[in-house]
């Protein structure tokens, strides 16, 4: 499998093709005129489905994309003066060009530290604790966690329920980046519950399109309160599908028929096969379906002329690697990259 | 066919499935990993192919929406104290939840009257010599057309030249909302630059998913001085797809397989058949794929009771109702609702 | 007293300077240093004053332009998706450069009509009846009324505990611009409470600036439930001032000692005199401290050339002009312009 | 000079009182109606009057707080995906409630450390370096500086010129917040020149408030270019004041008569005195009317119980202390001051 001049592409999940019975999900919904703008039988089965899927009682939504998952969650939960914290290597902070601030009207991201891609509860504590309670500055509002973190790491619940603990002490909603929520859930081997609502989660992106689907990711609610501001500002932001059976019909068949498990549990077993080859040249615990890998500039230019394609991590002339292993990577990328990384000298 | 109790449905446009020849394009592009975020090579064909098509060279975009299409457009145009002048009952007046104010920061709305859903030039031009030249109101910026208009009217031409040489006169933009373009290109029997380019249109949103896409509009530059503006704020606004490519492969086959003009052609047929039987009854000239009747709540009720479904026009109490004939509308209910209005008393 | 070129000045009470008596307790406040941002004893009784003033319990907060009340209340009452309504004429349509939308975040202006300055109830009544309930609109969240009107007019308590009424029944909320509410308590003769509160209004922008004071405006909530979104909205706007005293000096001032009447009274009896002159050429009810005269092209030039100043009321081809009477208005002009209207050929 | 219960107030010179030659010009220009929104003789003076005073043509416009002069400066200087560069501890940071991002839309700050409050150029170079030049970020648009700094220290003109170059080679503008400008002039006895536009400031926040004003500050532009854009911003923003000449007029009384040079001086060398006092106890450079003590707690506590008013510097729990010398600053207060720090044990 190429992708462009390369023999063997890791350079994101959203490369990834649509899985076959998503394909065949969304096709399966083209059957003649429905409702338009979510009335339709697919999308409203969501709530129930997804209720049962976290089992609990959840509001759930369709978007397209995953910036807008994040972006118009946060807006519901943070005023435009609201002051929303999140790692300081987020795809809110990082990726999503401001996104946050532009449907909130204007609210902060502060960034806050933590190893291996995972918000340090003590230094959030820290930076709540300081914040002035004066009309002088933005108003702590909302924390953000992503699942799996951008470095490929997941939080253990009783490590969200710490920061969420601290979140809600303080007055703040609990949401969660979910974009690779099936990777960590396959990887922690836990219910969906344990790692949202159970642990605090106020508020969910569960992203399905890295790992599938077309253009479809959900946005769950665990409290209902703010599900019509949330639905006011996804029709302004021109986010509510006129179609929204295809997307609702490719999430349905994702929480219901395992595919979101099968898919990211072969994505997170060949990063592992991967993760062994690295050894101690992982820079970060291979918790999902990503491994940052520290190589030197002179080993990655000899494997993207072995035809290996990867982002660097960092300055590229810096030593680190990114390699992200997709639900349809090809064995054969994977098993030369094991040999490749084998083939390395000692680090 | 029938949507959801009604055996045969009118509502909306929006309702359609998507056409096979696009969702066959869709699964043509399926094919393993490909690069994202538009530089695959179904994106990157968008500009040449478009230039094609409307013969002049041109910059395209995706995005999902008609809504994102016509904010991102006018925010592009329009600054935050700009003044963007519309027909008073364009859809993005009535039907955005207020996306252009949104996604430009603030810009305002000002309301143009006009027969037929088409902008009186006349009330243009008074409405832009009256406005003061002065820091205290809102500047003048933009000047949207709809195209078909929300009334299933299309914009000869020359009325769009007429009423863009009054913006460009006045230092304005010009930007086209052509959510049923094809419909009023094949009605007009045209060439898309006729109505666009050649007319003065500046920018335009190019809609495919009313007339047989999924979730697949075009943005087309005329001129690309604000491209990259435009590209800042639609990543921003969570509308840039990661799997830009599905979209892309619906648009090339749009156009280049002339998708658009069969299926507009379809259901502009069928559009005039059923206005040759509403006859005296219609309320504005029959010159897309809508129509509206002036039936009266008696026999709005009556028809719904037979089977039809559709929506009022203005107030349930009032006699108005609107038919809109989408690109797979069943051939049995344009015939029944021929017959149901045949069947009328004479108005 | 002259202005520019003009003898006799009636361009806006704008053009005022400050009445000696707010002048003097601004002076009164520079008393060494005081604390900052409006812990300072001056600002600290401005509810205690302002509730007595409006015989209820209030919040009042400073600011130092009536744009600024204005936007940042209708910011408070209004979400980014909200629709206020205001007439066609109002200051926050015409005047104000898009404030509300800014403030607001993009909330929209709907243009309700009305004869004389004055929303027509029945019109408002058919607006947000005709608001379809849906999630494609924006969304009504607000009235905003002028007292008195941009027309000179005074709405009477009954006038406006009508559309109060109408818009609470909605659940909309009322807002009213009193830039000149104290000329419209002088005409009418009623007491504060008749015109706010005890008519339904919610929120109140209480100019001072016109009729006599530097830059002081007070914001007063009726329902204190909104004052803390207020407050950190003005200190974002940069409408929180660090010498707040000096502005709320004037104001403490303005009410206790009875200031706005004494100059609010003065204004309108000598607007009334040149009311008499001006006789049938009245546009509109001389109700406040302006006139509204309908006097063709060239008896304006001919006024002008006698030295009046005055704007154009509409396009300066047009024969109606607008002439102000502020606090300050030299009795002389006014009696100069008596008799010019007095000299004038009958209508 | 007592400010609530302390007999000696060094909170901050936003308490102080306005200077009598700035009362006097604003009294002197209370001469009858003038024309509103700045076409008045003071205001319409600015431009020439502020051009000889930084010895090259500028653009001046007046606003009444600081907070409304940064946002809307960095808002003509940055578009709503623009990111800004400030230092860590900057006031725009800290102490304008996201003033910035409400302003520009949603343009996001990112802190840059540098010590004694003074921007450091690597890691300001290093952070534009490191930035990606892609559409998935905000994009770098503008850095501010502070002069004098929050913590009391002053660039020196060449400090500038390095971080403006770092700047302009990167396609950014150069914002100066100068609330206390006037203060690091006079320390470093420049020209106004030297530490503004020679050094490449493009735009530039001037204090005077601070300083002895009521409610006035200039915003210089260095390059009109933007300044149009500017004007309608402050219009919308409810901060073009109807009685522009009083703030004007203070203006020119500050840059004209030399009173802010006066005034800053006076503080400066007060300053200084205790500075000496302090020893070895002060934790940054004294090179404004600032200075940033360590104290612990148990001397703070002793300072408060002796008289003294000043705030904690970071943590109530924590050993710093801030001291602000106002233009108004008693001498016996600073007297005091100086006995008590004397008076102290070795550090």
């Amino acid at each position: 499998m190429t992708l462009g001049a390369d023999t063997h592409a890791f350079y994101s999940d959203n490369t990834a093709s649509i899985a076959p019975e998503l394909l065949a999900a969304l096709a399966a919904a083209n059957v003649g005129p429905q409702k338009a703008y979510g009335d339709d039988p697919w999308t409203l089965q969501l709530d129930s489905v997804f209720s049962q899927f976290f089992a609990t009682e959840v509001r759930a939504f369709v978007v397209s994309t995953g910036t807008a998952a994040n972006a118009l969650s946060l807006a519901t939960l943070a005023p435009p003066y609201g002051n929303v914290f999140a790692h300081a290597g987020a795809h809110v902070v990082e990726d999503e060009c401001g996104a946050v601030e532009f449907f909130s009207a204007g609210a902060r991201l502060s960034l806050i530290a933590g190893d291996h891609g995972r918000m340090d509860p003590q230094a959030l504590e820290a930076a709540l604790a300081a914040h002035p309670a004066s009309v002088h500055t933005v108003q702590p509002a909302a924390v953000t966690l992503t699942q799996a973190t951008e470095l490929g790491t997941s939080y253990r619940p009783q490590q969200i329920a710490v920061l969420s603990a601290i979140a809600h002490r303080h007055g703040l909603a609990v949401h969660m980046d979910g974009a690779r929520l099936a990777n960590a859930i396959d990887f922690l081997d836990c219910h969906p519950a344990d790692v949202t609502w159970r642990a605090g989660v106020d508020v969910l992106s569960f992203g399905a399109t890295k790992n599938g689907a077309l253009a479809a990711e959900a946005v769950v609610f665990f409290d209902p309160a703010r599900v019509r501001d949330f639905e006011l500002r996804r029709k302004r932001a021109g986010h509510l599908l006129s179609k929204s059976r295809y997307a609702a019909a490719q999430l349905l068949a994702y929480v219901q028929a395992g595919v979101w498990r099968a898919h990211a549990s072969r994505a997170n077993r060949l990063t592992q096969r991967i993760a062994a080859a690295a050894g101690p040249r992982l820079a970060h615990p291979v918790e999902a379906n990503e491994l940052f890998v520290t190589l030197g500039t002179a080993v990655k230019s000899a494997l993207r002329a072995q035809g290996f394609g990867f982002y660097d991590w960092g300055a590229a002339s810096g030593p680190e690697a990114r390699f992200v292993v997709s639900w349809d990577q090809a064995p054969a990328s994977v098993e030369a990259l094991c040999q490749a990384f084998k083939a390395l000298p000692a680090a």
